[in-house]
């Protein structure tokens, strides 16, 4: 088995202090692996980074479409959102559009990273709700194939009609059989894969062939994504910056414990990258290296250099270090 | 140079997820190692870890008695508080006895991690302060000292006496000369040293030898912040709780980017770690581990099992993973 590589180094005045290693795999369309880095077959759970997976089903079903779907709502679904009112508001209106309310969702509640929302919460002295976890977006799509099949309250469950369609979606895309599942933050399974699975299946979203069903359906949801970066995130967040620098013209998706992919349709690539500690900041920094590196993302881009160099600035705003990508990566 | 080993896995169902390595010393009071992992002779900045040896000057310079200073204030010295009512109070007590407001710290304003606290803020409509900033203690020790010394407002400028009174003390105790210094969160420098140095310090002011200043400086560090591990850190902080498991016989100190310190009086040996992705979690429950292994920490205490092993729980409060000990260490 390989070993994890450097990816990001954490630099203080003349002493790299910290060092992220990690595994990234570039996949093309037909599934070849372009370039890897690390341990190309390191399974991992892809967390939130497969979120456009698992929201195959929701289009594919007809869902979307007998509800009249958005592109917006499309992009939501996809989202791990920071609890902004832009999110919450559709969210909210999803559901009343649902005949439903966040009483409805599996996920719990969570406090916004939004500021503003934040803040509202608490001069409101309301408790976070349901609403405001980051996967509020995935869960109403949940809720509406749910409801589409005709299917029960219960939608994360494994053996249930909706987890049965995502968990086919996924292997299908993945091209692999599952070695297993955990349960995600948001209480729905997350199912195991290689990373160069997670890219193969990115790659087949930048570039879907045989027309189809499938086909059509990533191209809305990648489409949908690119079309609203601001609520695949929110403000100041790697998808949503990074997304915005490229004018939107590649999707990209973090998940917890720092997995990051994307999409290039111009490129006909997929990418898909896990930071071996989880450390998050370096699978911002290695995503946005990775799509430098392949002619997506200009490297003199203020967001590519905040995430790929910092710096890094103290409680007073004094510089006090910057960020480094390991030689050799990227 | 040795690399840096396995010492916490991450858990998710049936699937390793995440994985932290990192270097730990153990050393005697005379200075000897007496178990390492990783690199021994890894350079590193001590961050807040050593803000006990930051603070030593402060006794030692006669100004602490000068100014009758509390064994609470000896132990907010030391601290990185999380802005809680209780810490803010004491430092605006200090800064007024000083005739000084918080506009005399260097330290920037900080957000409290204080639940209470922050929301308070919030809802007042007020912006954190200086005071709120989790080295606020420190400042105030670094203040009194200047003071004293009859030197001059800047007390973070390494060429002024407040840090060359810091820097003697501190390469007097890692009996090392630091190969240079970084510029802390809070604006002071920190100086680099092994963590081996940084283990040795720890276990001479578990065991001060030779009687004098410094050893009675020594004691009554590291029995003020025994005597007030709430003042350390803060409600649900590892510092603070797992001093509390261990009735205060054993003062620990966390740094940023992944620093943990233990002083074992009992045992008289120090120990010093480093997480070398800089991951808190990781470091957390490293410090517990040794503590355990060198009999400090009962290891069935709920808090040693909650940072050696979790459980992880999601939004939802569901139980979707846990923490494990890797093989080999501790």
């Amino acid at each position: 088995m390989t070993q994890p590589i450097p990816m990001l180094e954490i630099w203080r005045g003349d002493l790299l202090e910290s060092q992220h290693l990690g595994h990234a795999v570039v996949c093309d369309s037909s599934g070849q692996v372009v370039e890897s880095w690390g341990d190309d077959e390191k399974v991992i759970y892809p967390r939130s980074s497969c979120k456009m997976l698992q929201a195959l089903p929701l289009i594919e079903s007809g869902a979307a479409d007998a509800f009249g779907l958005s592109t917006e709502q499309l992009a939501l679904a996809c989202a791990s959102h920071q609890g902004a009112a832009i999110h919450t508001d559709r969210v909210d209106a999803w559901l009343s559009d649902l005949g439903l309310t966040e009483a409805a969702f599996c996920c719990g509640p969570q406090e916004p990273n939004d500021i503003p929302a934040r803040d509202a919460l608490i001069r409101a002295g309301e408790a976070p709700g349901r609403r405001h976890n980051n996967c509020s977006g995935k869960h109403s799509g949940f809720l509406t194939l749910a409801k589409h099949l005709g299917a029960g309250p219960d939608y994360v469950n494994i053996d249930l009609p909706v987890q049965r369609a995502v968990k086919a979606a996924f292997e299908e895309m993945v091209e692999e059989n599952s070695p297993g599942y955990g349960i995600d933050g948001c209480s729905a399974p997350n199912h195991a894969c290689t990373v160069t699975g997670l890219a193969r299946a990115m790659a087949k979203m930048a570039a879907p062939s045989g027309g189809g069903t499938r086909s059509a359906a990533c191209e809305r949801l990648v489409s949908a994504m690119g079309a609203h970066p601001d609520l695949v995130a929110g403000e100041g967040r790697a998808c949503t910056e990074l997304m915005r620098a490229m004018d939107g013209k590649v999707a990209i998706k973090t998940g917890a414990e720092a997995v990051f992919v994307a999409i290039l349709p111009e490129q006909k690539l997929g990418i898909a990258l896990k930071v071996a500690d989880g450390g998050t900041r370096a699978a911002e920094a290695a995503i946005a290296a990775l799509l430098v590196k392949y002619g997506a993302l200009n490297a003199e881009h203020p967001m590519a250099l905040k995430f790929m160099h910092g710096p890094i600035r103290n409680w007073d705003g004094l510089k006090t270090g910057h960020m480094k990508i390991a030689a050799g990566f990227a």
